[in-house]
Parts: structure tokens; sequence; C-alpha cells
């Protein structure tokens, strides 16, 4: 039981922006061409032409007609869904009839590219009213070209304070007769622009990380049945700063995110699946380090924490200042609160498996036992970590099994590369299970 | 001044469920029956009869049965107030109706439960027309029990992103004729199905923490006067993180806390009250570092900081890799930029006295002074802490004191254990201080 | 293209608040006529003659008598805006007549002080209704002395749940042809009051971060075309805390703050102005430390990170537990990775002024590149950041020249000392920049 989403995909981990048109090419939609090729885990699952800041004002008409082309000629192929992005302005009536325009005429069933333009994006959205206004221009234009009523599906950019508070009243405004705000399907933040908008600033001028931002928008999302990406990581070189936002991200609910080169699409196709293979952290220096695994054993090799063995079954641990003497007992139960067991795909298949037996078999809750030998200087410790699950310990688990899933359904180009990344049984399994 | 509150207790510190019906045991009412007989600070502020979550759906008319079974017999006797969770769903109009029949039942007075029942406690709330729902079959069941129209309280459990928006709607909302939201109690949060709804997740399957979440739960809580409670803390064991959890809880306006065990009751019952004896923090390795109090004089024995006295009143600091060559008044000044004194209940009512007879004597603000000699590496330095009281300082100080004595007030069965924590005297004086 | 500002000024640094009557000195109003003459950098943008907080009850009438008589003395001449603070409670009705009676009183044309005002400082607002009582003052005011309605700007304190709220309605609300909260002008926190009103507790009485209501307060700013100030910042000795937090707050786009003497106010008119040289950060021990420039090169002296030529072009680098070998190049890219670069007045300047020259000249981005010689433990390494200079980029950079032109346009009395700071050229380029 959950809002009821308005479409078909349930996830949309990637949001690829490609320039329409580039002046100075012999063919200005090169990049548009090569972007509509991409296959696999290099293609998004929502891509987007996209006619504003990508491209120059001066390209921009031609850029419409290189969409109408090349989506016309690519579009049947391509495996994610197509939302070009047009001119918007709230406090610009010249800006949002141009955008008016251009998917007037993207969508003209004469130019046949309108059955594979799946929806449009609008930058630069005001208040819940001028939400309305690009509504009713999709209305009209459906209506202009003999399209049904809510087929073309709306996202937009959140760059300015009165958006991200018309992301509160979007759940109710939605219901009213007079809109088709049902239209609606993603919330993507755009961090460069609503920082000018707020008028932020940092020494370096990196963007602020705005947190509470990413939050209302995932909220938001949750609240009208949507989904919530992030804006565009610029340092495309810094792979392990986007994974570190990409994280923060699902630790808010905001599963999808910007994707600026068929690089970045690979990454954020990933990391929001379950790993290979588990891992273990420890805490050691105020900060969880993975273990490095070593013939089935899990080995940690920095500075921060040390570990002698001194007597028979008497230890010293050593953290920072702090010296601690133990015996077995109590070292097992100090290093079990310093570490945490990060599962793999099969991990939690298997354990939504077991559940699903117990809960067959009548039993309301079990318990799940991980076990692991971590090395520390050298001396050895086996570990043993129960957790029970119960209902909800299922149903919380079953978020990135549900995305694997969604996944799995809607990118029939990627189960090659899934099924080489885990194996066929575990995919075929996962796919199963929880349905 | 201040927003009215609808309900004669200001504060809840703990919020305790308990499972109504466990199959298999002799007596399914077994546990309903041992927390029922909970007392001093084993026994929570709020008593949740839990026929949702905790107990298993198949149990729960049982669980009916058992609640009115022992509220009846023990409810008279128990000293905090009674809640019972019941079933809701925002998207289940079957849930829903459950929920209502089973709060028509408990609270037939012909089955002797419903004059110590307080309230009702509401899970899975939607946006603030679902809240009406819940209220308006509150409503009926009152005229059709003859109970007063609004002496049953509603409490919700905040578990989805429309209900977390519907908390900034509230304190409009509750105003209005056709409604009886005044009912209102507690807003608690519940981050397990919370995460779920969001579809958050994290690599080793540990909650998010939410802290925009607890911050709008606090917000709405105190625009409508209400109170707000945060959710489970799963890791029993780990009281240490509880207390960090209810420390954050508390900078954020958010006193109660769910609690699943009578332990973690009595540790969320003394956590919000000021501690027995003061204590000095000093600044050592990017950390506060809670100082040790020996024969009066307060000792830091980390290695993140040394001190050493170089010639007469010359000293060397040492912290991390800066070396700071100081005279003794640059020492003290320096170690005063390190220091922070978290005040005992009898400082507290110390300066809030002195501070009353200085007011009394026309004076709008005093110096408050706290002196400590610290040990560094065995060289000592006195250092002494000035703080100016004006009229807002004494009513910030106010808000701890101001929970004591509602604690005190309605809490008779705690009485004894407070005295033996702080001493009857200074008990007496914080009941009377401030009024 | 932003929400239009009702008001002359676009940015307020400091918000400087004067006691209006204070009790034993031979004259009450000796601090507000030396806080009237400040000039320059200690001059305020907005001075507040504090009615309530700042002067005890028993001297604000007395108050009301000093504000006239200092404004129509000294008002012509001083550089700020004037905005008293009157009393004002959301759950007072007797503190709000008083509040209207004292702003009557000091707009009334015959005492000479109106011509003076700009507007005022109401505390203690509540919801939005609350905010709709204090406007319909203002517009009584102003029909009855004859001043043009909507011609008195109104700022607020937020300091409960509420007022935090109604920065959410505001951009609505204002529209309504039933009030005039056209004259709204700053939106300021006052977190002392406000963490009293949330009921929130720290174990040394320090002010929680309120990290959250500092956004609300920042987008509502954005939202409604208003200006966020934040609160007191209580601890007048420590400058480094003061810019600390002007620099979070910054990164919200909240660019003002409060000031409590002369001292602070210099500090936080000059924190959000580009600072006069550049200067590099580098990551070390998990901080950002900012290295010192040495005849042209950047050298870290701390004990975080060392580095080691151990042959011909092969390095060591040592960073916490972790000890890498690199040739010169990687050892390149792992210091660019760990540098970053604040620029100057003059790199902002240059770098725009070469956008807009290449934007001229038909191109839409330029590579910036920002060089230098880094110094750890004697060993020196060149490095040299490069960084794509889009319209998106140009616009983001912009915010500090706005202000600083702002700044420039309505502060003719700190033309001097900017022109020490910076020198005149740079002055004079910074002022014709991005126009």
């Amino acid at each position: 039981m959950s809002v009821t989403r308005h479409y078909d995909r349930e996830f949309v981990r990637t949001f690829f922006t490609s320039p329409t048109a580039v002046d100075g090419e012999e063919d200005s939609a090169k990049m548009l061409r090569s972007a509509g090729q991409l296959r696999g885990l290099q293609a998004p699952d929502v891509w987007v032409p996209d006619n504003e800041d990508a491209t120059a004002p001066n390209m921009r008409a031609e850029g419409v007609e290189n969409i109408i082309d090349v989506v016309a000629n690519q579009g049947a192929e391509f495996p994610g869904e197509i939302h070009p992005r047009v001119v918007w302005h709230r406090e610009s009536p010249a800006t949002r009839y141009k955008g008016f325009q251009q998917m007037l005429e993207i969508t003209d069933p004469e130019n046949g590219a309108v059955e594979h333009i799946d929806g449009f994006v609008i930058p630069e959205v005001g208040d819940i009213d001028d939400w309305k206004k690009a509504d009713e221009f999709f209305t009209i234009i459906e209506h202009e070209h003999g399209l049904e009523e809510g087929s073309l599906s709306m996202s937009v950019i959140v760059e300015s304070g009165e958006a991200e508070l018309a992301m509160g009243d979007l759940r109710e405004e939605m219901g009213k007769p007079s809109n088709n705000l049902e239209r609606m399907f993603l919330l993507v933040d755009g961090e460069v622009d609503y920082t000018k908008d707020m008028r932020a600033m940092t020494p370096t001028g990196e963007l602020p990380p705005w947190p509470e931002l990413r939050h209302n928008t995932s909220r938001g999302a949750s609240a009208a049945g949507l989904i919530a990406v992030d804006g565009p990581y610029d340092d495309i070189r810094d792979v392990e700063g986007y994974r570190e936002r990409m994280k923060d991200n699902r630790a808010k609910g905001m599963t999808g995110i910007w994707s600026l080169t068929p690089g970045q699409v690979v990454e954020a196709n990933t990391a929001p699946l379950p790993p290979k293979t588990g891992s273990w952290l420890l805490e050691a220096g105020g900060q969880e380090v993975e273990l490095e695994a070593q013939d089935g054993k899990q080995v940690y090799d920095g500075d921060d924490l040390s570990l002698e063995e001194v007597s028979d079954g008497g230890y010293v641990l050593q953290a920072g200042g702090d010296r601690l003497e133990l015996d077995e007992d109590e070292l097992t139960e100090e290093l079990l609160d310093r570490t945490a067991y990060i599962p793999s795909m099969t991990d939690i298949v298997d354990s939504m498996e077991e559940f699903e037996a117990a809960k067959e078999a009548g039993k309301g809750a079990i318990a799940m036992t991980q076990a692991a030998t971590l090395v520390i200087n050298g001396v050895e410790v086996d570990i043993s970590k129960d957790r029970m699950w119960d209902e909800a310990t299922y149903q919380a688990a079953q978020t990135p099994i549900t995305l694997f899933q969604d996944v799995y359904e809607h990118r029939p180009d990627q189960h090659e590369e899934l099924a080489e990344m885990y194996g066929a049984d575990i995919v075929e399994r996962a796919t199963a299970v929880g349905n």
C-alpha cells in the first residue's frame, strides 16, 4: 500500500542531458545522435535532449529540429524514456511562450517524433501556479495534436525557493479538476541555479550541499507519488565524490541523479543496486573503514586501531588515545559494536527467502546471522552478528530489491550486464523474491 | 506566554509500547499485564498497548480483549497515561474501519476500561484530511458512548511524506468548526516505515538519521501546542547510542522518545533531567571530552592535548599539530575558549534563585561565575568562566526546570527516586523556583 | 530575472541593535546617540533602536522619546537604514496594542523623526494572520499620519514554530488585496526565544545550531523577495566563531547577521565581501587547511601530511595512516584533488571580464587556470587547476560582485575604507563589471 504512481517505471536512476545543437560541428546534432545510440548500463533511464542550458540560445531553433530528427529516427530503439527539456522561466512570459512553441513543434504528429516522446522537462519553475501554466500548455498540445489528455508527462527542475515550497503543495493540487498535474513525473534539483536564486556563496565557489532542499524534494516526490532526482555533479573526474553524493541521496530517499557523461551514467545506473559481494566496516579513527577480504578473513591494516594478545585470552586494544584491556568476551563485544556489515545481493535475497519461508510456517520473526573473522595487527578474532528480521525489516530490505526488479523489467538491454555482474542464478532469484 | 496546550501534562519523556496479545503463551496478555505493573522510573509517561505492529495480525482481536481486561483491572493504578495503538492506514479504508471498531470496543463503557483510557495512537496517517477521518471516528465514538466530545486524545505516528507535510497545516486546521482536532496530543516519528515510504536505502540497512523530519515534527508540535516524540531506537543494547540520540533530539526541541524495554524507559525518563553534578568539557582532538573530577580538580588524561610549564609563567600547549607558546594570561584565555561547563540541577536552581533576587532588587542582569582547576599532564591551571544572566537567559534555563516540575507534578510515583537521585533539599527548591 | 524586491537595497549585511533607554545613566539615550554617530564599516546597513528586549520594560516609554529625539537629530546623517524595534507578542493583545502605540508616536510627523524612519521591526510574531495584524497597524498609522501607504517597511523576528511556518505562506499572502504585506523587508531569526519556544535544551545551555530554521528563513526570503538575517551571536569575544557562523549562513543564502557591538558590525560588514588576496586550501587530517603564502609559494607546515622525494621523480606522500608511492603525475593529480582555491576580488573580476569578452566574441565557455607552487616538508610541487566558465558559472560568481556593487551604491561612507582595502583600481573595475 503506497501512494499511486501515475507512470510505469517506479524508479529512475539516471537523468542524462545532451545538447540538442552544437555550433561549429558539421552535424550540429552529432552529440544527440551518439547519445541516442547508448545501450545497456551506459544508457540512462531518462534521456533529456536539452534545449535549454546545455544549448546556446541561438542554436535552440535548430535544436528543436534536431530533437525531431534524432528521436524520430532513433527513438524506437532507445532503451530509456525520452524527455526533452525546453525553455521556461517563472519570471518571463516570453520564455514560457517559447517553451510552449518548442513543445508544440516537437510533438506535432507530422514530424514523427511524438510516439517516442514520453514527456518534457520544464526548468526554472516557480510557485505551483507557474507549474499549472506549464501543465495547461501540455493539455492544449495534447488536444491540438489529438493525443490522449495526460499522456505527456511533465518533470520540473527545482531551482528556486518558490519551487521548493511548491513541492509541499503538489499533492493537494494534483487532484483538482481544473488541472492535469497527474502528469507529473520527476522532481529534479538544479543546484547551480538554485544557489544563484538563493544568493548563496561559498569561499571557493563550490556548490553548497543543500541537504534541506534534497530532503524536501524527496519528501515532495514521496507525498505526490513522483520520483526525486538530484542535480548535476560537475566534477566529472571525481568518481568517488559522485558515489558519496549518491549514497547520501539514497539515505534521503532520492534514488536518481543527473548524469553529464556516459561514464557518470554507468556509475549512477550501478550505484543504487546491491553489491555483488558483502563487506565489513570497522569504526577506526572516527571513521568507518571498509575491511579488505583476504582468504575469507576481514583484514584491517590502518594505524588508528591496534590489537595485541598480551596473555592467554587477555587483549589490549588501542584506539586513538584509549587503551582497553579486555578479555575475549569483552573484546568480541567491543568489536561487534565497532563493526557493521554491508549485505550483498545474495545476502539480501537469502534473508528475504528465509523470512518468507518462516512466515509461511507461521513465524513472525527470525534471527539472521553474519559471521566473520577479523584480523587486526595479525590477531584474529571471530565475531558473529545477529539481527532480528520481522515484517518491518523485511519490507525495509525490499527497497533495493524492488528497485532491481523495476530495472530488470524496464531495461532488458541491461540484462546481460546484470547477469555478468551478479551471475544468472542470483539475478533470477532476485527477480522472483518478494512477489 | 505560549501556545495553549490542550492537555494536562506539558512534557512526555517516554512512549512505551507493549504487544497486546502474544501467541503461544498460556496467557496471551502476559506482557501487557507485566507492563501495567511498572512503577517509578521504569514506568513510562505514556504507555501504549500496541494492537498494530507489535502484535501479529491474527492476534489483534484477542489484543482488543486483552487491552480491555488489563486496563480495566490495572489502569486505575498505572502512574502514566494510557493510549492504545489501533490499526490504521491512509491507503486502506478496510484498515481504517478496523481501527474504528477496535476503538469503539475498547471504549465501550460496559467493558470498564474507558475511564482509564486517555486516548489512542493512530499509525500510518496521511495528509491532514486523513487525520480528520480518524478524528471523526473519535467524535462518533464519544457520542455513541456518552463521553464528552474531545475527551479522548489523539496521537499520530508520522511515517509518510504526506504526514510530515500535514504537520505544517495542523495549527490552522485545528481551529475549524467541523473537526475536533484540538484533541491532538503527540506527534510521534516512526522512522522504520517512514524510511520505507521514502524508499530510502543505506548500505548496512541501518536507519537514516532524518534530521529534517525530526525538526519538522518538533516545529509542528511547537506550532500546534503538542508534544514531539522520536521513534524507536532498535539497538536496545546500545545505551550510549540511545543517549546520544536523545541529546540530539533535545537540541531540536523533541523531548520524548519511544522506549522498547523498561530499561530504555529508565534511560529516557532520566536523560532530559539536569544532572546531579556539573561537569567540564574540554575541546581536544576535534572533540569535546568530559573531564574527570578528582579531588575537586578537573583532570584531562587523553593524548590529544599536552601542556608543559617551560619557564616561570611560560607554557607550551600542544594540540594536534599546533604548538602554542603562551604566557599565563594567554594560556587561561586559550583554555577558556576550549572549555564548557554542564551545569548541575543545583547550579541551575542556584542561578535562577540568584537572578530572581536580583530582579526583585531592580537589576536586569547579573554575572554568574563557574570556576575550576584544570589538570593537564599534571600542570594545574585555574580558570573562571563568567556568564551574563538576563531575562532571556533565565527563561531559556527554565526549560529543564519546567520539565522537572511537570514530572514532579504528574508522577508522584517517581518522587522517591528523584529524592534519592538529587537529595530532598534540591528537589524541594527545584519545584519551587520560577513560580 | 528574479523575484521583484520591494526595496532599494538588495543586501543587508548587518542588523545592529541599540538599547533605547538605559536606566542609571545621566542621559538615558547615551547608547542611542553614540550608535547614531557610527560611520563607515562600523555603521550597520540596518540600525535598530531596540525598544523591546534590549531595553528594560519600565524604560520603554522613555525609549520612545529617545528614539524620536535621536533620530530627528541624527537620522539625516546616518548612513544606514533605521528600523526601530517595538514590542509585540503573538499571544498578547495588550503587548500588540502597546507596539502600535509606540509606532504611532514615533512616526507622528510633528515629532520630526518619521522622515528618517525606514520601517519597524516586529518581534515575536506568530502565524501569518498575526503578521497581518501588524501590517494593518502600519497601514492605519500611514493613513493617520498622511504617509504613503506601504512606505514604512516591516521586518519580523522569527522566534516561534508558527512564524517559521508562516514564511512558507508569505509569498502567496503578499499579493492579496486586503493587506499591504508588500512592505515586508527582513526576515530575522531570533534563536534565543526560538529555542525557548521550541523547548529545546543543550547540556551546556548554548544555543542549538538550528540549520533547518536558517534554511527555511533563507528560502522564505528568496521566495518572497526579502532579505534573510541571522540572529545574535552572543559570545562577542569569539570572532572566529562569528566568522564561521557567517560562512555557514552564506552557504545557505543568508547574507545578513545581527551585530551586538560596533566590532561585530565591522566583521559582518566585511565578511561577505571577497577577500583582497586569494588563498589555497589543502585537505590534511580530514580538514581543509589554509596554506601560508611565502615568497609566492604556498607552504604547508602541519603534521598531518608529509611528502618526500625518494628517487628522481618518485615520491612518498603520507596522509594519516596511508602511505602513497607516486610518480610526478600521480602526485600532481593527488594534490589537485586535495586542494581548492579561494579566489580574491581581483580573481573574480578578472574572470568575469575575461568571460564577458569571450561571450562578446561568440564563445560560450572558457577555461580559467589557477596555478601555484605547493611546498610540503620543503618539497616543491607545481600544480595548475582548470575550471570551465560558462554562463551558469559566470552568473553564480556574480553574487559576491552584485553584493559589492549594492554596498558601493548605498554606502558612500564606506568608499574610502573599501578603496583602502582593495585598492582604488580594483574597486572601480568591480563596480563596472557585469553591468
